[in-house]
């Protein structure tokens, strides 16, 4: 797929969203040895009750469109993101989705990397 | 400065721009060992005639905000990028900025990679 990439037109990751989904929507953009380029979009999800994002790689991370609130279980407050903002994740840097905007969808963009 | 992000309240890479900049602005969001990710903002700028590119890594960039058009040496057809558009670009696949949106600011992301 990446291959033939450059050679068409360009992809669009604002679109080939669905009307409707449940659950969130992970897709792989770009798959390397060393990293991965991901987008998720959300629409009003958060993490379950409880759960905590622990990665075994880093993460850095940014809102495209949209908005959401994050939590790091080492940090006394969350962290509301919107259009543009970045942040990056340690790996095994307890965190969790606490809000997304219900009004639309929220965009990320994430590089998982080693 | 990457270690503080998560600790602090999230950057934006839409924001910080100067009102005012004679030069296309890169900036080094991320730097790793084996990528780096760029925000490149560009308002009317385009690559020198002539000019190519020939980068010695991959790169995989995305427009977030406004519109350009890129030429491949090895393709007829320009491509037309506009906001949620990506592409890759090989290493050393020469290509050029054949011109970008004069009427507002474009934002590409970048990532760079071995």
């Amino acid at each position: 797929m990446c291959d033939s990439m450059a050679m068409t037109s360009a992809n669009n990751l604002f679109s080939d969203i669905p009307l409707e989904f449940k659950e969130e929507l992970f897709e792989i953009i770009l798959r390397r040895e060393t990293f991965r380029i991901e987008r998720i979009v959300s629409h009003g999800h958060s993490s379950p009750e409880g759960f905590w994002y622990d990665q075994d790689e880093h993460e850095w991370v940014i809102i495209l469109k949209g908005s959401a609130i994050i939590r790091f279980e080492d940090q006394a407050e969350n962290i509301t993101m919107s259009s543009g903002e970045y942040i990056h994740i340690e790996k095994h840097q307890r965190h969790r989705v606490v809000w997304t905007d219900p009004e639309q969808e929220t965009i990320w963009l994430a590089v998982h990397y080693q």
